[in-house]
């Protein structure tokens, strides 16, 4: 099967929060490929990996960028494919300047932008698109939301029974 | 052909807005639908919403909402179909607090967010999400994008040509 | 005697926060139930807490949230009880998003927002909304003041005997 | 009957935003009292005010203050009763300013906050809390939401039927 | 001598700031007090302070306090002192709260607002205000603003003396 | 009579705003000076300013300016005089970088800020800071905050009397 | 003589304002050229403009660009040469977000950030940066700067003389 | 060679974060002084640095500080060369309080702004403004910016060989 999805971030020191769209994907068990683009020290490399995407059947970009935060934006420049970015969060502004870097766009040039760090949200967005063209993948967001819901139901029961307390204190035990 | 795009907004007040996602949907002959559906006044319409949603075939909901806005993450909650919010702009906070309300989602269910009142982004991401399925969709949107580029050259040859003093003389003057 | 306040919150995540909440009803005496219900990974179960609670006898709902902090407003929508809404610090903007998910509620569905992991200022505010009925629960109101400012007189007047210095360190003795 | 929900403000410049909490009343019938109390250039009279309200039997207080907003505060400390607070916008921080000085509150002392400007939804926050004592007013309020989203549906169903355009054009008509 | 400062604060919480301008009025041999005096819990206890200092011949008050930050305000409302106002760095929205809530008094009740935490420069402000009283004050400013000057001249000496490599390793050793 | 007080302001842009601080030191009979400064483009002014303002036997200096506001930081910075700063309302970020710019002073050089755009309040701080060395100046101070208290008592009574509705009316008929 | 500065913009709509930095240029009788650049719907360009800049001896860029703004980084990404960033003033957020997506560009790619809408001291910033290599252009500077203190002075010289009233009437008169 | 970059600071609190500055500079072999300059505390050493700055032949001055940050500005103020600000971190407002008092100067005096902390990128737009009078220096940015490229790229094919799994393992146990 052909890769579906790529991941990009502008620098490895994303990684530790791009990870999670890469393991969300294997659980659905959709093909991705995941690297390093720099908008800033590798713009080329941009709009290369735009076009080989393209070309090598990728139909969702996922782009994390923190700071001053080009790399989605700039991918959904070189594109006709959508780009989701994931504004990564920073340690002086908390990640609102990557927010309203990948946000805001001009008209014309759209990115679907998640919360920040968010990059868990990008990948289950990038299912719900590919969901558009696949029943399967449409059923498995939709199996994905149940057993989801089923989990909020067994925690509300668990503290239900225990009352917060004995909740608190079993999870600070585990 | 189905409805492919349903259009929902909080109150008819986001509709001149809202608008700009519906003239371009036209422009791409996309059929859509378009209504009122508050999550706070009527909640029980975005379930309804959702559900009738993907049995009319609707593969994309694009919602808008201002203030505390919630309208685009109830709908995805209760929908597994991919959901674009459009943070309206507010004569209190700007619209910080709608994007905020809209992009800030949280783990398992996302909002593909656009720009501060950028219902027209709104209607190219659903475009480009259609396109994952169609290649016909696809090669439309780069056709819009080549003609964008094409009208920034045209208006980057006139500014050169005329001088920014007559360009701007000539704006004023239309 | 019948539960008289509903606690609910997004996540067992925000446990911590919240049973500030339960602690102070139980020194009240008031009674309550807790749980956890999610606005978005469980939609339907907002309407249906809801209707449960004014069914159960309960007259006040107090909802704690982060982030894009749907909880208190979808309960608002769902009920004619007071709903006050607690928004949770998050770690990317510091509660800032939780604030305006829940304070910024439209005309018609008012959400009684307390600051920023206010969870026992919800209580408090719970017991005066108890009191508009309840006379003994209002004199309990006074009696909390009362005591209240007791205790602001006599830190007063150990740091005016101690001296600051003293009483720093007798503090960090402590 | 007795006056049940005391509106103050800071400054009469406040009475063009505080007015709507006076018109929701009188639509509810609800008996209320409206003046002017400075917590800066009258401190004297908010502990009076506070007083006074409670042997009047007012159940509830709507204040309403902008910039470094103290009088919901400050009422707050000087009663047992529920003290809303309505942050007013202001010209230079857009009502920021006002909300944090309102919402932010130390524990011990509640004010229910609403958004800025949100004078109609604190009025109907007091009504929801004279529910607690009174099964009319929350029938009354129940009647009121239903009526809400009567509208809503109307206004939906005129926007499906007429379209975008001729709604809009329908409305600058008006 | 009398007491010529009174410095207040809103929590015992307060005194690890508040302290330092305890300790630079120490420096400078200008009586003080210092006590607790919360708005918010004990409001009459501000009225109170506000007329005993001025009969104790108190010509400045400092006042800190945090969140919705009253105090200073509040004492300003009381008297007619000069008030300097110390926002109080807050956990949540780190002290632009306790900021906007001192500085955007109403016109009529100014606060000499100094900077978030700036218990020091809240001290050097008061004693600047005693200056325009006495001359000895004055001159202990500028002998303060002399000595501060030689502190940086020393400091940049052995910086460029040393180059910044030796100068952290050496600061790194203390 | 010697001139007390110095207004000084960076631009005369700044001076519609800065003529509050000139008319209530006015009404006060004041005597004062008002000039305009540039800490930006006229440098070695400010240092001048200071030096003569000592030596003319001023008191206070108030010091308005806007965006990045260094006027009354420097000044503070050459001299030992209270310096009481006022942050302009600027058009691109509505004064929030005129009062970070003033209110945020580093240890040892303070800078007494007041609104944005409180010039008034400015005026009234510099006349509290005359009080500490003149008695008929306080006594002034208190018969002002009298009459500020018997003004709104009045303005109550008249909201009172009328209503609010017949006293909007009347004020749109002013 | 060549060309020196090259002042981009990403849309005719932000002409009004980089005008701005050509009639300063010109008034130094610096040569420039202008011209719409668009990071977004032509990302290509911008790689060409750097190139050909370099090429035809330009020696500073200067790039203006609002909202998500990414043409200022993408140029500084593409070229040796250094990059001037306005950001321009949005309707929605007031220009933070075209500061934020400036100013915080990751190590290795500075853009030489100037204030929202500051077109002019870009071009100020531009001849500075050539009179690194120009002394005749250093010493326009230098001149440029003398008049400019000179016209504060004449500026206060008419306040001072003239007194607030009268001046303010006088230019209410112009 | 006579030294060509100036780096001061307002406090040897700052040097941490502008010893980068050094450091880059060292690495291009450009030759520079770096000391502590207070524009708070030692006001007139500002000017005097300036014009001894040019004497020296100092082409390009970096200035870092923090908080209500005037040192960048005030030197820009007093000279003609350009000026690089650098606005540093603070613990309060992280850093926003330090960037908009030096980003947002008036019209007629500009300071390079960097992001914040962004001392690295000080130096590098030094160096491409040293670049504009000297090839070899400008050819070193390009070789810089080679070097930047391969990095990413090696990077990059690290990572896509490893997997993220593997080279975050791999990173954690450096």
């Amino acid at each position: 099967m052909s890769v579906k999805v790529g991941i990009i971030m502008g620098s490895d020191s994303d990684l530790p929060v791009m990870k999670d769209a890469a393991e969300l994907l294997e659980a659905f068990e959709i093909s991705y490929e995941l690297t390093v683009v720099s908008a800033h020290r590798t713009p080329k490399r941009v709009a290369n990996y735009a076009e080989q995407a393209e070309d090598k059947g990728i139909d969702v970009i996922i782009a994390g960028a923190g700071g001053a935060a080009h790399l989605p934006g700039m991918t959904a420049a070189e594109t006709s494919l959508p780009v989701i970015g994931v504004p990564i969060k920073t340690s002086k502004l908390s990640g609102v300047d990557s927010l309203y870097s990948i946000v805001q766009m001009p008209g014309g040039v759209p990115v679907a932008t998640v919360g920040i760090n968010g990059a868990k949200n990008a990948a289950l967005l990038a299912i719900q698109m590919l969901g558009v063209a696949d029943n399967n993948i449409r059923q498995q967001m939709k199996d994905y939301k149940s057993e989801m819901a089923e989990q909020v139901k067994e925690t509300a029961a668990e503290v239900e029974e225990l009352g917060y307390e004995k909740y608190l204190a079993k999870q600070s035990n585990e």
